[in-house]
């Protein structure tokens, strides 16, 4: 998106496909004033996500794209793409969304798509952060915000947020442990971006030093 | 090592290749009673190591042990076993060791030889660690003190500690910061194997309960 001082709120697409617990925290943080941006649309691959329901009782918009209903990635994309362009939005958070976005997507949104990950990147990748970080036996586990590339939770890093793995940790009580910070931390990264004032120099996400102009 | 409560103080072997900061850091534990040891032996791979000169300070016995004499990593493996059996060493402590350490070694001191790590393994391994998390562009490192097996650093991992990254880090603020958490992590996590009531379940190294005996 735009790199600068948006003095509007900036137009955000959520993107679910069940509960949406990170949707309410930044549907939370907007209500609150930390987060200048307005939830224009919440699209869920799954007709049945509960953060749907959740987003109609807010007066969001919303929208089920089931993946079923496309032939590959690409025709997927492109009509998310046409779905987002039509309404306006100009950044676009992955909230539990469980589809793989392609090239296709990540063109169309430059710099402007977001994902919150539980686990310290580039640690524990893929589906199952939690029972990985479990059965490696690290003690300190997090939370990273990072750009959305192609590449699976590979995308330059925005934020993260360590969180301790306790010896008498289930994959529930950790998982907990580090939903609690996800919806801290990704609110405060989302506000970072639109804020401005950042730039991506190789893999780092740096904040511009305040004489630079 | 014995997995008991020690009313003597343990036997220690700090390896080192150069100035030996950890070594230190593990000296001054000693000293101040944080760390049921006694450092009963400094090995160094070279002859010129600094920490050599600070060991022998210290009263500390030395021994320089040239890898380059010996043909093979078994045969510096059986060197170095045989000379720290014959000390009565039960616990090895790697201290910016920059040598393989090999079956023979890691079988001949089970669960008793500790390395500390610049990063929050899995993440980063080998020897640039701190080049890597800077060049990947994660907001957090940090330090590891975990078992040595055979494979390179991904031993059973005993602590880990978080660091930040900043955005104005380089190679030297970082690894700076990051040898700051080593000094004080490191002697803690030893004085934890020492102190016992640890099993090694899987890759999770985990402190039994009170209750069980």
């Amino acid at each position: 998106m735009a790199n600068a001082v948006e003095n509007t709120p900036v137009p955000l697409c959520v993107l679910i496909s069940g509960r949406g617990s990170n949707l309410r925290a930044i549907g939370e943080a907007v209500a609150a004033g930390r987060l200048r941006a307005v939830i224009r649309l919440v699209v869920s691959n799954r007709a049945d996500a509960a953060g749907l329901e959740w987003s109609r009782g807010q007066g969001i918009e919303t929208l089920a794209l089931p993946h079923q209903d496309y032939p590959s990635v690409e025709a997927y994309d492109e009509a998310l793409v046409q779905a987002l362009k039509a309404r306006g939005v100009r950044l676009v958070c992955l909230a539990g969304f469980m589809r793989i976005l392609g090239p296709v997507f990540c063109k169309a949104f430059p710099q402007a798509v977001l994902n919150v990950h539980p686990s310290l990147l580039p640690s524990f990748p893929g589906a199952a952060a939690q029972a990985e970080a479990l059965a490696h036996g690290v003690k300190v586990s997090g939370v990273t915000v990072h750009f959305v590339t192609p590449e699976l939770d590979a995308g330059p890093i925005i934020m993260q947020a360590a969180v301790p793995v306790r010896d008498d940790d289930t994959y529930e009580t950790l998982s907990t442990r580090i939903l609690v910070e996800e919806h801290r931390v990704y609110p405060e990264a989302i506000q970072r971006i639109i804020a401005g004032g950042w730039r991506v120099d190789g893999r780092r996400v740096v904040t511009n030093p305040v004489s630079e102009t």
